[in-house]
């Protein structure tokens, strides 16, 4: 049995917690993350009250990470200089105790990054978010919450499992998200900015169950919000923003549909 | 003597088909272009209701445009990895008998960048997209329909010429479409962003001069609604997404002006 | 003493002259700028009236800035790609006399850049823009208006110190603008688009700190008006490019403060 503070239904209180320390506290997040997702990434971060990074030099990554407070790595566009910069990146995360995410973007559609993918878990990240094919490609089974499950236990993360309905699972905990709005897959990077979202809620919460819940929950709120005002994709992109920036406590209670 | 389906007459209608072939079969379209258009040429296929692929790494690359319908090939910011996944997307492009799209920008500002254009323009394109300035780097002479006819013939490929009137040639058919809007000029990308929907086109056509024409009307009769919306580029490039994602058969009959 | 027209009572006058060329001349400002900021620096200079060109491309930037007007050099996401095209661009630009400006985004972060940035000083940009906290990372000491000015004189450079008022000064002359909004702070490649703007000014311009006043003049005026449309940080990063581009020489002067 779990205290009423870990169960799903306090999700709600503490995503509204996570979103206030995010603006009083201001974490820099540093990504490493594709070059398609690195704009708006960096718009939804800053929309939160973020600060983001983004640099993907060797040179440089281990500076950044080493003053950030949580760190992202999405395997999108994934070439040699990101391969290095995840190097770097995740040597500075473990030697400064910084959580981080992992977002293996498309790994269905490349062995290689699926291997890379395998090995990262293996570096501890805290969460992992993706969509079903891209869990299916990680861990050659069907995505559904009992495997989920079962991988979070094995691999000691949290699977955060985008789709109508979002899945976040530490092994022993299942929270199903119901907020969204279909639009969010007409837009590039949407997912991308979940997972730094959720990086973000990792340098202010030290549960990543309930960090990943945030991250997810504040996001697919905001895309409720902003598919009222929308007339299609290219106004949603820009009112998802507008309203991650003006979301506050009551409308995350309010609209929290977390079971 | 062409049959009516072969003619300019049948443009508008058989643009309506393929808007309608891109909604039902959601082709995968991989773009090797230039890093100030990823992200907008990504939003603009996933509004036409295509599904972008980005990566450039050259350990990639052969992997995703395997799985894919089409590619474009952008020369824009052309640099060592991008040299390097031109050459991989074309051998699996080739290999799996998958059209292309070749858009040599700015090839007019640097001779390296159009030698190897000129070179590209050998490995078999179905289309090439290209402004007035490009079209006479890359072949010279000055742009017109005749030379571009001429030049489509010799090279064996579609020529789709950018301009107030763009003019679409395979040799023997000219097709001028006078849809657009000034704006498109203002946003950066928007000639990109067509070629890419060209690829897509092709992915459901096999007529490439008329993929070639649906891929260009598409985008400037969205282009045109948005202009209706807008209140500068700003608005503009957010709400050409917005049309494109709405646009429908019937739009597509009423407005296009294709001789 | 300095004639009326070196003295910032004339600023918002020659900002306003600096517009109108920039949209009568179109002059091309090549950019070597990081990849967060690649997609809106091109738009805010194209909302500006000028032809932005981005390749950083070691084999091409010597071509590319050789037929343009002005050369900004943006640290940020700097790696081995850009040490390089930063180093081929200098010379281009050095043997074509073109003026160009230095932005030495988050030079905090990282000491290898802060290094580089104090070595790009020493390559004769007429103006440095940054925030305060990059300004003392580069000359190690807080930065001031007097402090500022002594770097200006001893480094022979404009200094653009960005913030709630930003100071531009020679080391003789410091003008105040007052223009702006806090919205511009929430929305990623701001500052970066700033800089793209003051190189494009000193591209018409032979005054650098009249140009860098008029850079910052001319974006922060529209920030001011893209605020009364805007309803969060999203509509706002549209709003500013609308804004922009409708810019006209009566409200330039009816809106500046500059002191």
């Amino acid at each position: 049995m779990h205290s009423p503070d870990t169960n799903s239904a306090s999700a709600p209180r503490i995503a509204a917690d996570i979103l206030e320390r995010l603006r009083a506290q201001r974490p820099r997040v540093h990504c490493i993350t594709n070059a398609v997702a690195q704009n708006f990434t960096a718009n939804v971060l800053l929309a939160a009250g973020v600060i983001p990074s983004m640099t993907i030099s060797v040179e440089e990554v281990g500076s950044f990470v080493a003053g950030a407070k949580a760190v992202l790595v999405n395997l999108g566009t994934l070439n040699a200089e990101r391969y290095g910069a995840t190097e770097a990146a995740l040597a500075a995360a473990e030697q400064n105790r910084l959580p981080w995410v992992l977002d293996p973007v498309l790994v269905e559609r490349s062995p290689t990054r699926a291997d890379f993918a395998r090995q990262l878990v293996g570096r501890a990240p805290k969460v992992v978010r993706l969509n079903p094919a891209e869990f299916t490609a990680l861990s050659g089974e069907q995505a559904s919450p009992e495997v989920s499950a079962r991988y979070a236990t094995a691999h000691d993360v949290v699977v955060a499992l985008s789709g109508a309905t979002d899945i976040v699972t530490d092994g022993k905990r299942v929270a199903r998200i119901a907020n969204g709005d279909p639009l969010m897959d007409k837009v590039t990077a949407m997912g991308c900015a979940g997972s730094a979202l959720i990086a973000a809620c990792l340098a202010v919460e030290t549960d990543p169950w309930q960090a990943a819940i945030a991250g997810l929950l504040l996001l697919n709120i905001a895309g409720e919000l902003a598919a009222k005002e929308a007339k299609g994709p290219g106004t949603f992109a820009v009112a998802i923003l507008d309203a991650l920036h003006a979301l506050d406590r009551a409308t995350v209670l309010e609209r929290a549909k977390v079971s």
